[in-house]
Parts: C-alpha cells; sequence; structure tokens
C-alpha cells in the first residue's frame, strides 16, 4: 500500500470517528436535558403543585439546558436541537453533511430521556391517574413530555409564537458566542445560555409551553404514543404536533440572520487579526 | 482627488457608519427587552397568576435585560435606556452629539417589542377580556406594556420613587464597570447587571412597577394608544405618563453623581498605568 | 521645612484621606445594602404577600449585598457590616485603629437607608396601617427595617441562632477569599458572596430574621425609634435588640476561627511563592 | 539517623499530616452542607410554607452544596459525599487507602451537621409539635434531616430512582471538569454544582427528596435516632434507609462510567500537551 492511500485511508477513518463521536454527545446531551427538563414539569405536574410551580419548571429546566451543553458543548458543540444545527449549517459553521447526524442523534436522545422521566415517575404516574394515561383533562400527563397549545391560542398564533421564541433563543445564542461583541467568557456560555432560557420561559411559555426545539417535542411525543398515551398526541390541540418541529426551524434562521444583518455584518474588520478571530467565533458559535 | 480629502471623505464615512452600526445595536437590544420583558408581565397577567407571579416577572425581565445587553453591548454600550445613555453622556463617557440617535433607536426598539408581545400574545389578550383592551379594572391589559402607579401612591412619592429606584441603577452600573473597584470581569457585566435588575423590582418595584427607563416606558405606551387602549394610557394614574420618563432622567444623572463623588474621585492616581486604565475605563463603562 | 518633615506630613495626610476614602464607601455601600434589603422586605410585607414573598426576599436582600459588595468592595475592602470588620481585624487583616470608623461609616449608612426605604414606601405605610406605625401585630411594620424574634423562639436559642448563622457567614466569605482554597475569581467574590446570602436566609431566616449583621439591625432600628414606631422597638421581644449586635460579632470570631483552624493554618507554605500569595491573599480577603 | 531514614520519616509525616488535612476538610465541607441544606428543609417545615417552600429549599440546599464546595475544594476535593469519593477511586482520581477516611470524616461532618440545624430550631421544633418528634404524620419533623419515600413510591423505582439521579450527579461532575471538553473556569466550578443540583431537586427531588449521598442521608438520621426520634427512622417506608445509601453509591459509578464512555475516551489525544492536560484534568475533577 503507497503512503498517500494510507494517510487518505486514515482521514478517511477520522472522519468517521468525528462524527460518531459528535453523534454520541449530542446524544447524550439531548437525553440529559429531556431527562432532567421532562422531569422538571413531571414534578410539577405530578405533585399537582406541590413539589413544583412555573418558577421550579422555568428554573430547572434551564439548568437542565445548562448542564446539557456542559455535557456535549466541547465535542459536538452543544446544539442538542435540530433548529440550532440548522441555523449553524446555514451560517457557515456547521457542515451540511452533519445535519442529518446530529438531528438523529438529538431525537433519539430525546426519545431516549422521555423513557427515563417515565420510568423514574412510573409509580407516580400510575397513581396519578389510576394507571390511565391520558392526554388532556384534569388528569393529563401527556404535558410533562410534549408540548400542547392553550386552549384559547389560534394556530396562525402558535406558529408565530414558535417562530419567534425561536428566533429570540438564536439572536441571543450568536450575540452570547460572537467574540466580536461583548461575549460570555469561555466555559461560562452554558450558563448564559441558562440564563436566556429562564427569561424565553417566563416570558413566552403560556401559550404552548415553548418547545423552540423540534427534537425536544417531537422525541418525546413519539415516547409517549408508544409507551400507553395512544396517538391522541398528534391529534390533540388540533394536530399541534407539527408546529413545534416546522416553525423552530424557520424562527432559528430568521433569529440568525437577524442577529447578522443587525450586528455581525457591521464588525469593523480592522480590529484585533481579523482571520484569527474568525476561527475563533467559528469555534466558539459551533459551541450552542 | 488629493490624499487628504481622500482620507477626510473616508473619516466621515466611517463616523456616519458608526452612528447606524450604533443605532441598529440599541434598537435590537432595546427590542429584545421590551419584547422579552414586557412578555413576563403579559404571561404572569394574562394567565391570572398560573404561569407567572412577582418572582418569574421579576427574574424574567432582569435576565431579559442581560440578553438585551450582551445583543447590544459590544457594538453600543448596552445602554438600552435613555437615561442611562444621558448618565454618559454626562460623565463623558458618550458623546452628546450620538445622544439623540441613541434615543431615538431605543423609543423605537421599544415601540416594536411591544408589537411583538401584543402579536403573541394577540389570542391571550382576546380571550383574557373579551376582546376588550381596558386600562383599569380586573381586566385591565396596558400595564402588560407600560407601568402605572399603585392607587395608594401620590404624585410626589411617585415621582421620588423612579428618581431614587433609577440612582440606584445607576450608581450600581458603575460601580460594575468602574475597573478601580472591585469591578466584574470583562463578558460577565450584563449578568451583574440582571441580577443589580432583580434586586431593584424586588425592592422598589411595588410603587409603580418600576420602569427606570424612559423609552422602556414611553415607546409601548404610545403602541397601546395606538392598538387599541386608546389616549387612557396617558391619562390613568393622574396623568401618570410623564414620570416614568422625567424622574429617570433625572435620577440617572444623580446615581452617577453620588459613585463619583463618594467613591470615583477618591481613586489614587498612582496605581497601574493611569492612561490605560482612564482608557480600559472608558470603554468598559460605555458598556452599559 | 525639611525634606523629611515634608514626606512625614504627606504621609499623615495620606493616611487621613484613605480614612476619609474608606468611610465615605463603608457609608455607601451599607446604604445601598439596607436601602435595598429592606426595601425588599418592604414590598413583601407593604403589598401583603401581592408583591413578593420568602423568595423575593431572601433573593432580593442576597442581591442588595452583591451590589453593596460591588458598590465598596474595592475601596474598603466591602465589610458593609461591623461584625465583617471584627473578624478581619482579629485575623490580622484590618488595622485595630480602623474599626471605630468602619463601624460609625456602617451604622450611619444603615439609618440613611433605612430613611430612603422609609420615602420610598411613605404612602404605602400610611395605607397600610391607617397612619399608625406598629411595632407588633397583623399591621406591625417594624420588622421591615430591624429584626424581630419569632415568638416561638426562646433568648437563649435566639442568641445561638445568630451567633451560628454570622459563623457560618464568615466561615464561607474566609473560603470564598482564600486564594489557597479553590477561592472565586477576581471581581466575582460579590456573586459568591450572594449566593451565601440566599442559603443564610433559606435555611437560618426563620428564628430572627437572620441579621448577621450589628449595622444592618441597629441603624435601622434607630430610625424607626425616632420616625414614629417609637421605643417600643427596643422592648419588643423580650429587648431583643441587643441580641443582633452582640451575637453577630461574637459568631463572626468563632467563625473566622473555625476556618483558620480546620483549613487555613494547614495550607502548605511551599506551592507557588508564599510571600506573593499571603499578600494576594490579604488583599482579596479584605474586600468583604 | 541517616539521611534515609530521615526523608523517609518526613515523606511518613507528610502523608499523615495531609490525610487529617484531607478529613478535616471534608468534615467541615459536609458539616456546611448538613447544617445550611437541612437547615432549608427545616425553615420550610417548621414555618408550614410560610417562610419556604420546594423553590427555598432546591435553591437554599443547591447553594448549601456550592458553600461547602468552596469550603472544602481547594484542600480535599470538596466531595463531601462518599458516592462522588467512590466514583474518584474507580476512576483513579483519588486512591483507594483514603477513601475510608473521606467516608468517616464525612459521615462525623453530616451527624455534626444535623445536631447543629436541631440546635437552631430547637425553640422551633418543640412548638411544631408540642415536644413531640414524629417520623410520619402531619406533624413529622423527622425529613427535616434524613430523606423518605413518597407514599406512592415502590421500593424499586425508589432504588432506580436514586440509582439515576445519582448517575446524572456525577456525570456532570465530570462534564464540569473536563478540561478537554468546555469546562467550567477555575474557582467557579462549584457555582456550576449548585446550578445542577437546583434542576437535580426540581426534577427528581419528589419521589424520595432526591438524597444523591450516602452520608447526607445516613448521618442526619443517626443523629435523629439518638436525639429523640427513635428507631422508626430506620423502619419508616418499608426500612427505606438502605436505599440513599446503596443506590447513590452504584449510580455514581455508573453515571462516571457513561461520561467515560460516551464523552471522555474519545477526546483527541494529539490536542495541547497530553501529559499536561492529564495532570489538571485529574486536580480539576479532585475538586468535586
Amino acid at each position: 500500500m503507497s503512503r498517500k492511500s494510507k494517510r487518505s485511508l486514515k482521514e478517511k477513518f477520522s472522519l468517521k470517528n468525528s462524527m460518531v463521536k459528535e453523534a454520541l454527545s449530542e446524544f447524550l446531551g439531548t437525553f440529559v436535558l429531556i431527562a432532567l427538563g421532562c422531569g422538571c414539569v413531571g414534578q410539577a405536574v405530578l405533585s399537582r403543585g406541590e413539589h413544583g410551580g412555573p418558577m421550579t419548571v422555568s428554573v430547572g429546566f434551564a439548568m437542565a439546558v445548562t448542564i446539557a451543553v456542559y455535557v456535549s458543548g466541547g465535542v459536538s458543540g452543544g446544539h442538542i436541537n435540530p433548529a440550532v444545527s440548522l441555523a449553524m449549517c446555514v451560517t457557515g459553521r456547521l457542515k451540511w453533511t452533519k445535519l442529518p447526524i446530529y438531528i438523529l442523534a438529538q431525537l433519539l436522545g430525546a426519545f431516549v430521556g422521555a423513557a427515563a422521566v417515565f420510568g423514574i415517575y412510573y409509580s407516580a404516574l400510575m397513581e396519578f391517574s389510576d394507571g390511565k394515561l391520558e392526554v388532556t383533562g384534569p388528569n393529563a400527563t401527556a404535558q410533562i413530555f410534549a408540548t400542547y397549545p392553550a386552549p384559547h391560542l389560534s394556530l396562525v398564533n402558535g406558529f408565530a409564537d414558535q417562530v419567534m421564541s425561536t428566533a429570540f433563543l438564536l439572536l441571543a445564542i450568536f450575540a452570547i458566542f460572537d467574540t466580536k461583541n461583548n461575549s460570555v467568557p469561555k466555559g461560562l456560555e452554558p450558563i448564559a445560555i441558562g440564563l436566556l432560557i429562564i427569561v424565553l420561559t417566563c416570558s413566552l411559555g403560556m401559550n404552548s409551553g415553548c418547545a423552540m426545539n423540534p427534537a425536544r417535542d417531537l422525541g418525546p411525543r413519539l415516547f409517549t404514543a408508544v409507551a400507553g398515551w395512544g396517538m391522541e398526541v398528534f391529534t390533540a390541540g388540533n394536530n399541534w404536533w407539527w408546529v413545534p418541529i416546522v416553525a423552530p426551524l424557520l424562527g432559528a434562521v430568521l433569529g440568525a440572520m437577524i442577529y447578522v444583518i443587525f450586528i455581525e455584518i457591521h464588525h469593523s474588520d480592522h480590529q484585533s487579526g481579523e482571520e484569527n478571530e474568525a476561527h475563533a467565533k467559528y469555534e466558539l458559535t459551533n459551541m450552542a
């Protein structure tokens, strides 16, 4: 075998290996996100407010995001969200060829994370509703896993809600990682993202639970369909299920674009070594 | 064309461009502040306390400020508040010629931010009050957008409240950015400012909602006047509307002065390279 | 005049100037602490729980400490508490000659801070109790300013409570600033101290409000005695007033001693330049 | 005596001294954890919700962990938990010979910490239940100290709950300290661990109080057995007491393994000086 083909083989192996690494990382990160995040909703719902409420769900889910980004940030950028990965592709921060792997890993992680919540709260779920797993009504538990629209919400308003909230998410993530802006010091970005999730759930959580993440919503929804809640998880809320998949993808690209147009393209090229900066920025923005 | 005139032209263009950049940045920052901050109030009011309360509004609004300063901090200093911009001008940290542009951008951003909250919660607003948009009474929703005084509050007390709370805001901001004091590490100032907003809303929020920001109050008030609440948004609370404009401007200058007189002018000139320090301080204080 | 006497004069002036600087700094810091901290209690009490509760008081008061330490940390160490200053003297981190000045400045700052709360909530105080300023009963408002023991609390238990809680305060402050331990990065100590206050108020706040600070308690108590609540502020709770003065002073020294005996004296002398370290430690521990 | 034997003696002494240092550090850290952490539960229980609730217990206990890690982090790694120490041994980050000393110190610290809570709240405990110290029923107070399962919880589910929650704890701790991942800056790890405890208690606290720490549970349980609650503290909840001892030990090893398999072993060896990195990582991961 010639030296050239040997090197090419190694490069091939290394690339494949890198993809496996990143897939494992996104899987584990999204698993942590859903197991701990949906666990917070579970605790508030299943204790009928005694052990949790709006504040524990908001702060708890936010810190679940923080921990999930710490787990997966260094290896795969800690996207844990197909909408984030898409925005990174659109702005040249992630290779398009990696996108399907990222999304698949995120979806699988979310599915298994939902199963973990189901396991941890199996006794509580059985007692809560006398063994019945319901999607609507006073004993509904499906909303522990996936999001459902509030009764007042029109479909157009719900779609706009998910586009806008995900746009705010990405706009802020881009600011947090923009080293030419007042970016967060390295190693603390996951905490800043957690603080961002607190405000998003406190301000935009009322309409439909603020999914902003197709994997976070579809993974647990698929799990509940299989685990005993049945196909009503798809039909409920006027067939709501597709909204938290399509709208966040649009919103993420919109938010990234708004940040680039309003802030990023106006950064002066002359300040402190453009090429190094651009490189640093790529690595950093890749992290959420 | 001579080389000299060419350079002069470039400088002119660069200056103009810098102003556009900063205006875009202040617009986007204040837009984010109002859309997410007033969104928190909206969620608490429209869910009649089920999805929010004093704690979600205080922490949520504070983190909205944090995110807004991350978005606009690097380019325009992240003032997102005419009272802050005025205090920066008075203490020589911002050019007076920039003040009108900053204020206009902030006011526009707040107006559009209020429109975003209106859009996101359109369904909820319609259901909350059967389609009526009211300024006072049990179904009032105007307080989601602008601030109104509590019934017990006298006008003098309300004016003093806004002067003092904005004075505390600026006093603390000056401390947070004072590199000769125990200042916050670069890139974390927006989080410290968020923590500051938490205490201000928890301690001084009861009288009149703690606006401390003419743009945050007037922008959304103008929007509500146009969007269906009518001119009562100006007459309510004994013509309250002008207080959160005038009092914060006075309070901001007062707070900045107190910090300078009690702390800043006493810093020793001899410690670690005065000129560099002064330069660094200018850039840093410019950031909030 | 000879060169020697001239230098001596300058030194004298400089010392005096340094004392004035530090006194102003402690005054302003303690003023901010009480105005914002007691403001949080005021908001919860005067709104009868509508705009605040245990969580807003705990988090709000803690962030008031954070901001107060940012304001006064760089110049005077941000003690804002005679018990902290005493512990710093006992462990050789503050000159004994400075102690009276520090305590006086802290006491004055607390008194004026209480007056600010009285001013900001004058309308609310008048409405709350129909103009009567009461120390006990359902319309009591004196507890906004100073602390009073819960009915169940024996005097011995109350004294022990204040000794122990202040001991925990100092023990943790010494850890936070100990550069040979895993100390907090420079500029973030005030935030760590705020987090410490959150746990102290959540865990030890029930017996008697967790004053842990003679100035924080006596200053506002003196103000209420003068401002209309009368001498009952001293007789209430079985003449409670002297406990939050004496017990914290004992507790602070106890806590500092525990930290030194259990951790500090065991640090290896050999690691990374003893003298420089010791110097750095002095400056850092001096900061809270 | 020869020079060689002298050196050997010194080494022996130094080792012994190092063990005493670390034992004192783990003792003090765990003491602080229990005194402040269980104090939060005490305040919520004994005030019957008036001075505390799910949010103050979650945030307060989390910040007790943060402070305890600051106190003991630099000297002994701030494990304050036998399950953490075991996981550090299994992954080669702590010598097996040190494990018994660590566990004993942690257990003693937790026992004395429980005694401190008992002392601080002696008056309140006596009034709460008319002098009776009960393990079950509406006036139960044993849950202030050790954890007990909710009525709905089966033993299998409870065991799984403790395995999984401790696995999440260790998985996240390993991420927070992994310098080849996006690790937390030095000196801020205790705060990140506090945020982790917030989400764990908000999401996994409902089944059995989320002990995740054999010392945190057994130490206070032994204290209550001695202090007047009697042997019912061991028989209650279907002899629950052994679950928060055995399950966390299993869970900790499981969580550490998951992190190593999914993330750590895939780190590229080539990036920035392997040996130095590995050394730095040892020291850092040793810190929690």
